[in-house]
């Protein structure tokens, strides 16, 4: 194989990084699934990020276990409502409570480290800037200078027989334009979990941020929501 | 107190961190400790590090589990032999298979969180481009990048409220010059572990990169070695 192509993939499980990672196979990486079990409210995404690196041929699927809880910071980790409705981050300005300090920094960080070690030259993370402005972590001036500080972390990347490439081929589409993209892929949304907020058994709020982004996404893109709303 | 006076110090228990913290308090800085328990073998250097962040009068003292051993790729952190004597990094030309791939973007990202949660601007690393120059994430230009993307990786650094100092004040020292430092700021070096290598009572080896380094330091700087090596 060609070890240029295989692509270490951040999946949460949702639907961005789970179009991500149909991008990533789409392209022909053979894909390594990466996912942290972060002490995330919702930790019905790590049931998803299997079935659908499963569903998407994935060489691997790590789960890490990483408690964010020990310092919190967010009202995804720490004891903090998650905000619903007409004070959700979506509806309002500035920088969301659901906010993670570092997330994605940390995310990267240790998917570099599997890369490094599998010998994988390419990241992919579905962040976006346009639906979630508000968060640091995704925009593009953030994600370019991840890549800059990568290329000279590893050995692998310094000794030059491994650059490190960080793709993020969301980071300019609305919902919509993801959702239809991966419709084009064959991607089945049902496999995915979008919710901040879930009911016991698993169904989403549908009122927290990501489920608002999530349902008006469906809707705009004319694709069926096969979300389960409680 | 000056939120700008607190400090993230990342510490392992080994000479050069304990010495960075030092530098941190003589400085002026809060200092809150965070060490990782990542599966390394030389885990003494945990009891080392409270030793450490108690003596020097750390606000706070953290240690984060988060096992690298899922990946490997080191002979810190997988069953790979740690060199010894004439085939250690030390003696040997490029990167030292003691190398742990990413890590210390790894425990900067983690620190870089922590420092967003307690409204800290400084983070102190003890790395040395010197006698580590085999490891790409000990030099300078590595640290110039890694501080340049965490002041667009987080909501305190982008809204302007608290940009992010990485400070690695012994990267251009030599261990020498490291312990002399130490030692005119009061450290008791007996506190410290640097072994790579350790007997199961904690006794130092003498032959492994961290050893040698450490020996040739103390002579060099003139500075009674406290180590008990077995």
């Amino acid at each position: 194989m060609d070890i240029s192509k295989k692509a270490v993939v951040l999946i949460s499980g949702g639907l961005d990084s789970t179009t991500a990672m149909a991008i990533a196979k789409h392209q022909g990486y053979a894909i390594y699934g990466m996912s942290f079990d972060y002490g995330q409210r919702h930790r019905f995404e790590l049931a998803a990020a299997r079935k659908v690196s499963d569903y998407l041929g994935a060489v691997q699927h790590l789960v890490i276990p990483l408690d964010l809880t020990v310092f919190g910071g967010s009202a995804l980790t720490a004891d903090i409502p998650v905000p619903k409705g007409r004070n959700s981050g979506a509806m309002a300005r500035g920088i969301p409570v659901t906010y993670v300090p570092a997330r994605n920094t940390i995310f990267l960080s240790i998917a570099l480290a599997w890369a490094e070690v599998i010998k994988a030259g390419h990241i992919f993370i579905g962040v976006n800037a346009v639906d979630y402005s508000g968060y640091p972590d995704c925009r593009p001036e953030y994600i370019a200078a991840f890549e800059s500080m990568a290329n000279l972390a590893t050995k692998a990347a310094v000794e030059g027989s491994l650059p490190l490439h960080l793709h993020a081929p969301l980071i300019r589409m609305t919902k919509a334009q993801i959702i239809r993209t991966g419709t084009d892929l064959g991607v089945d949304y049902s496999l995915t979990h979008s919710c901040y907020d879930p009911c016991p058994e698993g169904g989403a709020c549908g009122r927290c941020d990501s489920c608002v982004l999530r349902r008006r996404g469906f809707l705009e893109a004319g694709v069926a929501d096969p979300t389960v709303y409680t």
